[in-house]
């Protein structure tokens, strides 16, 4: 049975310091606090440093993005580094307009991230914003995903997870697939950006990212199962995925949890 | 029976974008979702061209304005006349503060809208502000704000809708009532910013602005209908808003919806 | 059986005006209206003096401040007092940044609060930065932030509530403590925030400041409880407490409020 990290996560109880999108600031509080970890959510730049020095881990989301928010990000991004925090770089929409690349490859150039989490679009932007080219689909499947993630890992030297049907995650060197979850995830705002949270109290009480980051994976997917079970449709789902994420316990999330993995 | 428009909301799965207040936003995203839109919101002056340029629609909802987010408004419903995207405007608490009338006429004149939403007090406020008198009283019927919407539609050669118990919609030649809906939607934050957003999904693949305007709120007076159903208060309310909103069959609304029309 | 102003509150339905943070703005505007209040989010400079004029009684909560916020607390701070509307501050966080604990310095410094609120930690922590030391240890229990508590209600002539297991409720010359509640509550995100504006509603309809704000976490206590009963974990709980603060008498909440108080 794999370790779960979720008893540790809980005992520990990290503070999640999340630079975060307005329409997700809450959903994603709440589903810190449900796990077992703490959120706090600080973004003005006199405080910046001070709240990431007494942070676990660092979150950048760049959901609603705009010129003051931007140089928050770098502020705590690269203060996550000289700290040695976790950094999660969660890049909502990039690709969809200019700025928003422009604002990835900003935060890129100023840190490294210790993971970057995104769907499959998003990390084939990321990929080609990146990498000076330019055009991106606007739906792709975790599958066609694969080698810009796996790309995006080598050049950074980070974890890459493309969350969808099937969620991938990749280091330099290693691959896994997390066969979890439910459709009606895609249906409820900022699921994503919430298992961008969940990663980064994962990664914050764990030496392996890369495992860290399984466990978060599962640990959504598994909960969103639950949650589907007592649902009719978004609403009650979204209260349900709450509780699932509460009350799981380490030893069903080892049993239900359905991982794959291997060497790239 | 009365197209609905509902089929091709969730064939099409237009996006809106939206410029909307601090307080209702994951509401509101989730409501598109769930009617089977995709939401996005961005507010940053150096990608909002960008960001409308790929949008279906686009809504300006002044409910928590400032120096900044006034400009994203003029910024946005520009950019949304010379692209041709259906533009809605909600002109929250106008009349409350002299900021919130001077806003509204800046973005009046800056743009023209395809809809304007609001309840009872704020179609009066408008009206009285774009007409240069003042003094608002709180509380008014639909009834009351009748006239008033009906001369900002002829002045502004747009929908006006006024919601309410009964929600009153007018263009410059018609006017429907749709009498659905539910005490209870009184009682939750942004029921009318979320009326405003599936407007902004229905205006978005339709050619009818007035009878997308009603079929949107005939849609939501249905879902408050369904929900109430299953309710003890607000709060259960919410979620199971957002279930009928994702469950309601375009054969369930036309057969549910009662709606009054005629000719001015 | 003691007055829980309940009704009262539901008669007149006062504007609590709440200059709030992003993440709980959503729930506190719901809760305000379950309980049969009305908010009001608005934090713009060339409309503060505007709002805080039609307002009924005023929320300065620092959760997610900045340059720009921190300018608007001061200035509806201080016409808060000038125009003699109940003012309530929430200082979350304070002690965490240096910064935090300027802000409630230059805020304590423009005007006088009716209602200092927050948990064990923040009362502390403020008592400590208002007195110019410094350190500030993360959790603390209700009993340990007693005698700060006093000595703010005292230094600045207000009602200083510390919230946790046992509510604490001082004012210069009075005591009470509160005994509802449960331990789910501080698994929500905003709880604190919710009854900070409760407290603001409660404030708004009584000339007993120090009554009004046991009435209020009673309430909160009370529907706490209530809602509790029906839930499995967090996400169900937010549900069935706003429908709990809706439907809760002020028979029901005079009978199962468990209050103690006495002089200082």
């Amino acid at each position: 049975m794999r370790d779960t990290h979720l008893d540790k996560l809980r005992e520990l109880s990290p503070l999640v310091h999340s630079l975060t999108n307005y329409v997700v600031m809450n959903n994603t509080a709440n589903a810190l606090l449900s796990i077992g970890a703490s959120p706090v959510m600080a973004h003005a730049h006199p405080e910046l440093q001070d709240m990431v020095k007494i942070a676990s881990s660092v979150v950048v989301n760049i959901g609603t993005l705009d010129e003051y928010w931007l140089d928050s990000y770098l502020m705590a991004a690269q203060a996550a580094n000289e700290l040695n925090k976790p950094l999660v770089l969660d890049p909502v929409g990039v690709g969809a307009t200019p700025y928003r690349n422009y604002a990835c490859n900003q935060i890129l150039k100023a840190a490294n991230p210790t993971l970057i989490r995104g769907n499959a679009s998003e990390i084939m932007a990321l990929y080609n914003a990146s990498s000076k080219t330019k055009g991106v689909d606007s739906t792709h499947s975790v599958e066609d995903a694969e080698s810009a993630a796996e790309a995006l890992a080598s050049q950074y030297n980070c974890i890459v997870c493309v969350s969808g049907n099937v969620d991938l995650i990749v280091s330099s060197t290693k691959k896994a697939k997390v066969h979890n979850g439910h459709p009606l995830m895609s249906k409820i705002t900022g699921m994503g950006c919430t298992a961008t949270a969940i990663c980064a109290a994962f990664l914050a009480i764990s030496e392996d990212a890369f495992e860290a980051t399984v466990s978060a994976m599962a640990c959504m997917g598994v909960a969103g199962e639950i949650a589907s079970d007592k649902s009719e449709g978004p609403g009650t789902f979204q209260v349900h995925f709450l509780d699932a994420l509460y009350l799981i316990s380490p030893q069903k999330l080892s049993e239900v949890a359905k991982i794959t993995d291997g060497n790239r």
